[in-house]
């Protein structure tokens, strides 16, 4: 396993400038879906379920076929831990593998797990994700639901170590204002109660040189990008839901400051699994349809982002 | 693997039988925690890690061996996934294994893992732990803050395979009602509302002898219990915060519907790390001090009940 430096710049920084050099907002999502993806359909493998170690084995080549091939089109990759988990123990070791992968080809990693527990459980998980473990990414993604005192053990952790905690404030599914959207007898909504706590949070941490710290936020909904950027002026925003789950460049461009910095767009099915996709009969083929795709996601954010400059008043 | 009876009765009808033929509503947590247990300090196994091979080893030994010497004197088991996590890939081999051990033991399994995520991920992560995969538990649990169309699959598998699904309502940590406690504009709190919306979902489903159902509940605060187990009542709760936590058997004897069924209570540091755990030098002193621990930790709750029962109006 390749040492990665604890005393790197922060994620926010390092996130930034990645995206200035190589000209891309984009994520790569990774869920690992046998069977979604070509070549790695358990029945056609002959295996009698996911978790097959030739099918996990398959998997891992697909995913670090998209994962080689978009490495400069993209400014992280976020593996989706729920679908390693669904593969049992060697779904998690290829989840390391993959980790370990993208380390060295210098593509941050944005660990989407949604973990939350209270004390010394909290810190559990902020070693297994925060830390130079087997597991280390450079951001991870937090559930608020327990309670602020639950989401700083990950924040020491980031700030330790140059990582950055995302937390959900606000999602896209259908249900998602059930907790989320509930109006307060105060006023506001417990999702605006919680970008305000984070925001406080922030307001005593350190910042990058854009003003960003390592308390970040995740942002699903194309409606709640507008308020979420200016509430969370201190909070580097992931957005998921482009491509296959509807958001076009258009749609994220609110989540990035005037500078187009600040946020990081995520999609996964329309990398890697997405239409044409299920033509695919070699890796070499799944690679250039990745880099079509990926290629294409960049030029629709870096679009939108110029269109939004170029018609923002003076 | 063992192979598990996808259609086994309820849990909830399976946990309240085996309370009452062990007479046990205890609940074993297990946290492998390297540091902390005697025989698994990776310093003096020479390791400088704790994934390191050795030491996942000997903390696998180490909660065999407490699960072993204290099957018959709990009713159920409840590994927590962040500490399996800390440990890396061979931690989540470690977790299957343990599960698997459990399931031989007959010991049902909590798998206390807080997920929760959207759509096709929720589904990712009820196969990986409410179907017959590595990791099958007989419980999970689940965190709310994303919306109950995020629950609805956990649910949905729980229900396929008589297993059930334990969402987050009221935690016991000094920050838990930084969200769970916010008051809301129509009355009631978070936390009421979750479990409102929980009784509407229950209400919909099947229920056994008890009329308790596959959607059950956390309830980590001893002065919530009376109100959670009223506001409830179709759902099992898990108790935790039991022993090192503070909670004694009188303070989670609320939990408990009238004839004792309808919730269980978990600890990890009592039953696992406890006072004189230090002191053990051999797996053969740690199986008798956790048997010592466990069975104080069972008299004291069925003591609560028998005290609570004697002491209520005819």
């Amino acid at each position: 396993m390749s040492a990665l430096a604890t005393k790197a710049a922060p994620f926010s920084q390092r996130l930034s400038e990645r995206q200035a050099r190589l000209g891309t907002r984009a994520c790569l999502g990774l869920d690992p879906r046998p069977e979604a993806h070509p070549l790695t359909d358990p029945a056609r493998l002959g295996a009698a379920s996911a978790w097959d170690p030739r099918v996990v084995s398959a998997v891992g080549r697909y995913l670090s076929t998209v994962l080689e091939a978009t490495a400069d089109l993209v400014s992280a990759c976020k593996p989706q831990a729920a679908f390693f988990e669904a593969l049992g123990p060697g779904g998690l070791a290829l989840l390391a593998e993959l980790t370990s992968l993208a380390r060295d080809l210098g593509v941050p990693v944005i660990m989407d797990a949604k973990r939350g527990d209270i004390g010394t459980t909290a810190e559990a998980y902020a070693r297994a994700y925060l830390e130079d473990g087997p597991f280390a990414a450079d951001a991870l993604t937090v559930n608020p639901y327990l309670g602020f005192d639950t989401v700083q053990p990950f924040v020491d952790a980031a700030i330790r170590t140059g990582r950055c905690v995302l937390v959900l404030v606000r999602t896209s599914n259908p249900g998602s204002g059930d907790v989320q959207a509930l109006e307060l007898a105060a006023g506001g909504t417990v999702a605006s109660r919680v970008a305000d706590r984070l925001t406080a949070i922030a307001e005593g941490l350190e910042a990058d040189e854009d003003g960003y710290t390592a308390v970040g936020a995740v942002a699903g909904a194309p409606r709640d990008l507008p308020w979420l950027r200016s509430a969370l002026p201190r909070s580097p925003l992931l957005v998921p839901g482009y491509g296959a789950q509807g958001a076009a460049g258009v749609d994220v461009a609110p989540a990035f400051d005037g500078a187009g910095f600040g946020a990081v767009v995520s999609a996964s099915r329309t990398l890697t699994n997405g239409r044409g996709f299920e033509e695919a009969t070699t890796f070499e083929e799944v690679a250039a349809m990745a880099r079509a795709a990926a290629a294409a996601m960049r030029d629709d954010i870096e679009a939108a982002l110029v269109l939004r400059t170029a018609s923002s008043p003076a």
